[in-house]
């Protein structure tokens, strides 16, 4: 068992979706990873910021849950990173409607001591000069460092992104952003050169059409649980993220099959998040339901030919 | 080892892609089932019609890969099925430029005696009523009906599709055709309406994304092998529907389990399929690098978790 530390937003969501729409209620990268990882039993600390408006029972309920949240920094004289979003009716798209930043704006990370030693870093969605100073605290050499990132950053700085690259051993972004990031429109030539870029692995998540891992030549695909019904899709990347994070971290051990069973994880846990609003059904889950779950994975997936 | 009567067209394509053009080649969905079942060393019989134009070059190419043309029917008077398209950049989409039905209009199939106890059939994308007149031609009820349609035929012959589909045992659609037909978003709702028209079986072609198979509760997906450059996508999904009648004729065995082998055969053939413009690269396939992609398909889903 590692230390999993992960950096992220820890915010308030509204969302909207052709099933209802909810008040302001519990969100964030950070909020989602440390849900996920805390599936796995692992010592996980979020390093985030909220406002004064942020709510108690929030912060004890992840405490519940294992995470320490000793690097949420809790500003008096701000409040809460806001996000409000409406998907459409394909759940495949959705519209911001309101993002206010708030104590996000002059967010400088400060990672706990107990988390300076962290074997994994899960770098959330956030500028690339936030992302590095997080690994500039670090007091060892993670053996893993993921980052997480979007077409936004890319947009506004690049070299920024490119510089905290080069200390990445893990990217995860989506397929339109492994795209304009590689300038490559297949995404075997996407992960190449974005390889050469310094992430050993490229993880491309494409939603409901699964997820791929790239390590050099090797290729490893998890897909989407078909699912009768997708209610919020709020969270899923960074609950991926997380389950990948937990399982790693859990199981001491990143070997690129391992990695193999880390991304069946993250899309496994993925595949309960969207059954609820917000953080609902991650905030319930069950070891149990896991367990099930990936025996549909199993048969979804797994097929016995005799290669003669 | 099963027979495989296959109705389908035989044409003349004209492509584009971004990577260069065609002039007519060889193309049609009859075409490509017959390509894809011949690398299983099955007897299969194609059911079309050609013109008088047609190359007996490309007749003696397929009697060369074991097809059995005397289904083929060559009209003196008319001119042979002509479609011509263009690709996007993103492979995803094309444009029809022309279709000219010529001898295809007034196709009425006759199915050679020696096919009419054939095991597996595979109904190519055709009018209903004309998909119909081939399961009344057969003598013997065949063991697994296979049927492949499109929007185009729910537009103008709804009726007549849900008439024939009570005959069938599998229906091979894309995620959009299967949207309309069963008026479900979701594509595990999708299936079960589809079910209930008939087929017990459906499969659902996503191109790049993968092909799902559905039989009541049970679900199954095979990944499109990532490729570093699809040349030509004309042809993939029927080749995925030879590869999947074919492996099922060759194995004699319906079960769902196989037939979770059958699609893994169908995506790895299609992989092959678009690597060269039209049938070029499956008229050159061989069984050990069909034997190889196996591997490449099975590093790229199968995973080893123990579940405690």
């Amino acid at each position: 068992m590692s230390k999993l530390l992960a950096v992220g937003t820890v915010a308030f969501d509204a969302i909207e979706t052709p099933f209802g729409k909810t008040d302001k209620i519990l969100g964030g990268s950070g909020t989602y990873v440390g849900l996920a990882a805390s599936q796995f039993g692992v010592e996980t600390g979020v390093v985030s910021v909220v406002g004064a408006d942020f709510l108690d029972s929030d912060i004890k309920m992840m405490n519940a849950k294992g995470i320490n949240t000793d690097g949420i920094e809790i500003d008096p004289n701000g409040k809460t990173f806001f996000w409000s979003g409406k998907y459409h009716n394909d759940m495949n798209s959705r519209d911001t409607l309101i993002t206010e930043l708030n104590v996000l704006e002059h967010f400088q990370p400060v990672v706990p001591e107990k988390f300076k030693d962290a074997a994994i870093v899960m770098l959330g969605n956030l500028h690339p000069l936030t992302q590095a100073s997080v690994l500039d605290q670090m007091t060892e050499k993670p053996k893993l460092v993921v980052l997480d990132t979007m077409n936004f950053w890319m947009d506004i700085a690049l070299d920024d992104l490119h510089t905290v690259l080069k200390r990445v051993d893990v990217i995860t972004i989506n397929d339109e952003e492994a795209r304009q990031l590689s300038g490559e429109y297949s995404l075997v030539n996407a992960a190449k050169k974005i390889h050469k870029m310094g992430p050993k692995y490229v993880v491309i998540k494409k939603g409901e059409h699964g997820a791929l891992l790239f390590n050099e030549d090797k290729m490893f695909f998890a897909p989407a649980l078909p699912l009768a019904e997708v209610f919020d899709p709020t969270g899923a990347g960074d609950t991926f993220a997380g389950g990948f994070c937990g399982y790693l971290a859990k199981t001491k051990d990143i070997s690129f099959d391992n990695m193999k069973n880390a991304i069946i994880y993250g899309s496994n846990l993925a595949s309960f998040c969207v059954e609820k609003f917000g953080t609902q059904r991650m905030e319930k889950l069950t070891a149990n339901e896991v367990k099930e779950r990936l025996n549909a994975f199993k048969q979804l997936t797994q097929f016995d030919i005799e290669i003669s």
